[in-house]
């Protein structure tokens, strides 16, 4: 059944009645995006108030893995000895993130280091501790680790691999509330007004020059207007919970696999933005994800598809591998893995289903149903390389080449439709670097802000993701737009 | 079988034994941008050589059906009466090929009314005459033609629409000859050298500084090596034909799917350019094309996907029609007529079958297979639309709503494995406005030049296309790349 997206009206300031409020700066949505633009809106003199759907601040963010991708040589990585500067980050995002908002990973790149430090600052703690393998998640409080493209090629060559994914010390999949905690005790300690189990369900917009002036509220039993004097941010988080946008925007996931966040990631965000005429780009960014690691040695297998034939480097980000495999005919792969290597994947989300055990090459080949030759021929080439050391299709890392040559032999099916896909939706409204939201023609919407998920930042092809780029741009872009708003400059 | 892309190796200048030739400028490819950057950077003193593989001057180019996209105001608008300018020209660009190169795309707007003149000076015959319906091709020599998605939401709203395809007044489908002749004529009037049955196979490139100083040729029988003192342009087409390449980025489609292109189309420019260090971006760019009109009237049906639901306006670009098909579950889409929109294709390459014709609604949702109650639903919502003049869902223009409801109803298979769909490749070397090559960091190789479909212009997804997307851009940069390794200004 076509199901309409349900896009807000918005309201014209003539037919409001009565204002029940008014403030200089609305914040709508607590996450980590929501949470820093108030902060910073309050600081330089804005009088703040936040409306949030739940009964409390947090949202997505709180429920996250709690990684900031964060770098430029923040203390972390001074601390692990790593030499990185904001030159080396923004030729990583610029060649990795393609196509992306320059001016948006520039800014960001400049600024990372310094970003670090205000969260810290604001209590966000992040250890002096790194890991030095390929994970996917840690179940303890270690901070540093390699969460994207950085080792893979052809990143390797455009920038200096360095390891930014910053992770909050908190414990366990949910670590990010250790991080939303202190931030959230800042807004309260600071005084600034909240209001919770209050959804923003309308902009107020001038006719006349498209002036963003204030938002419709409900709550349970009631609906109320409160006025913007300087303008409203939108931080409502994605669209991933969004059935509509899914369907429209990416089809093969709504068969396949389940989104990854909470019910209020129902994209809001994006069409309180649509609604005021701000155009949404990258709709079709995604982050299909199955991580073939831990443990890292799985890695060293190769993936292919039902030809039989390598598309991806196996040790790429597990979204770019994703997002590889979703474009493969059918969404249909294996991991193949000899006796050496073969270890059950640990990831509980992941669920691979192991095929089946051969003591050939050929029988595996046949027992896939893959085309005669095609697995022979793509092992035989793959071993040749990796035994001297060099992966000439795709340049998987030295590190992880191994010849798939001891018997017997395994296969995972790691098809969209086998395994267990999670995704997570990038893409949103058009901003720019201060978070202004933008039209078609790419001219700022006067009053309004669009921050964090609800907006396409950076990168936005889940090719380019790299875990923790939700929670650091998100956290950055909001704070410029917290600054923005109140008039105060940046820098 | 994993089948190699077979990337040349840069040769060194101190492996060269004997320059049999040297001239200032090597132009690797005869099509109309290799045409064009010859022909300025002999005006601009430069010696040149034109290096072609086939027998004669041409390419893909004097195949194709010879429409240039240009506009800003050319003579063809002004005498049809549209009032087009660079800044409407750039906002349509800017709103409907994100992500692109913002630069490379305002340098074409502001200089597009001025190209248009120069090609015409050059003998390239463009008619005074306009053709106001919608169409893929005429079989005529009609100038002036709608081939984008200028009037389709929410481009129409970027940007005031303006036919922008300049069809060259030649006929038939290989219309692209009657604008490749003069401008070849040209070429051998003004004595720039060429050799034909000669193919580019590697770069000579220093390694201290990267500058590309030479090529190395095959003619039948023997190769030799010709040194350029100013640089190197390749402009050998697109990698349509290039079946590594195809497999590695768009897998999809070498199930379903013909490449569009003539055998020299094998990648030979992105893979001179890959060898001496440039960067390759928007290979899963295409532009996947089985229109489904001519006539005009079927645009007034609806597309569903096997769910039963619509998914992108029926009356955009035929090519951006193909890739929201493409991206449909099991690639699967079903045009749906009543009995008075009801025509046969006629564009003898769409190859649609008509499933069957049925009495009512819900028999032809039967007959389809879709889930029980989807089209009727689909087509109760499209069709109180349609007779309100307003399709509240994907905003196709009201110029082609009527509800579906003159029964009996009848459904053409325009899914990928069941019609007959041709792929145009986009994307290629990334290059900057003036068409100079450009590494993973955005640094320009010396010496080295990228025009025409062997570099990724505008646009860069197959969404955004319009007919002469190709014609247009790739003989401006041609001429910019032409002047700029001359050591002229532009402009």
């Amino acid at each position: 059944m076509t199901q309409k997206l349900d896009i807000p009206q918005v309201i014209r300031p003539a037919d409001v009645a009565d204002w029940e409020r008014e403030v200089d700066v609305i914040v709508a949505g607590q996450g980590v995006a929501g949470t820093c633009a108030a902060l910073e809106a309050h600081r330089a003199g804005a009088e703040v108030l936040i409306v949030e759907r739940a009964s409390g601040g947090g949202g997505a963010s709180a429920l996250s893995s709690g990684i900031f991708y964060l770098g430029g040589g923040t203390a972390v990585q001074q601390a692990a000895g790593y030499d990185d500067d904001a030159e080396q980050l923004a030729a990583f995002l610029l060649a990795s993130c393609d196509p992306l908002d320059p001016n948006a990973a520039l800014a960001f790149a400049n600024d990372c280091k310094d970003h670090f430090d205000w969260l810290e600052a604001q209590g966000v703690p992040f250890e002096r501790t790194y890991y030095g393998g390929k994970a996917v998640w840690l179940d303890d409080t270690t901070c540093l680790m390699w969460t994207g493209n950085e080792k893979a090629w052809p990143y390797r060559e455009a920038a200096r691999p360095a390891p930014r994914g910053h992770k909050v010390a908190g414990m366990g999949e949910n670590a990010g509330a250790a991080g939303m905690k202190p931030l959230l005790e800042r807004c309260e300690a600071e005084g600034i007004a909240a209001i919770y189990d209050s959804a923003v369900i309308a902009l107020v917009q001038e006719e006349a020059d498209g002036r963003v002036v204030g938002v419709k509220v409900r709550q349970p039993g009631r609906e109320f207007f409160v006025r913007a004097r300087r303008g409203v941010i939108v931080a409502c988080g994605s669209h991933n919970m969004c059935e509509p946008l899914i369907k429209e925007h990416l089809p093969l996931l709504t068969e396949t696999s389940e989104p990854l966040g909470i019910p209020s990631n129902d994209g809001a965000g994006v069409r309180l933005g649509l609604s005021a005429g701000a155009h949404a780009v990258a709709m079709d960014g995604v982050i299909p994800t199955a991580s073939i690691y831990p443990p890292g040695q799985l890695i060293k297998g190769i993936i292919v598809n039902r030809n039989g034939e390598r598309f991806v480097a196996e040790d790429v980000y597990h979204g770019r591998l994703g997002n590889f495999v979703m474009e493969q005919p059918g969404q249909t792969a294996y991991l193949i893995v000899d006796s050496e290597v073969f270890a059950y994947p640990e990831n509980p989300l992941a669920k691979h289903t192991l095929v089946d055990g051969w003591e050939t090459v050929e029988e595996m080949e046949a027992g896939l149903g893959l085309p005669a030759g095609s697995l022979v021929e793509t092992m035989r080439t793959y071993n040749a390389d990796a035994a001297r050391g060099h992966d000439a299709r795709f340049r998987k890392h030295p590190d992880w080449l191994k010849p798939l040559d001891v018997g017997p032999f395994a296969a995972f099916d790691i098809s969209f439709d086998k395994s267990h896909y999670l995704f997570i939706t990038l893409g949103g409204i058009k901003t720019d670097a201060t978070g202004r939201a933008l039209d078609l023609h790419s001219n700022a919407i006067p009053g309004l802000y669009v921050v964090g998920a609800s907006a396409a930042h950076i990168p936005r092809t889940g090719k380019a993701y790299a875990s923790g780029l939700s929670l650091g741009p998100g956290s950055y872009f909001g704070r410029r737009a917290g600054r923005h708003v109140a008039g105060a400059n940046w820098g």
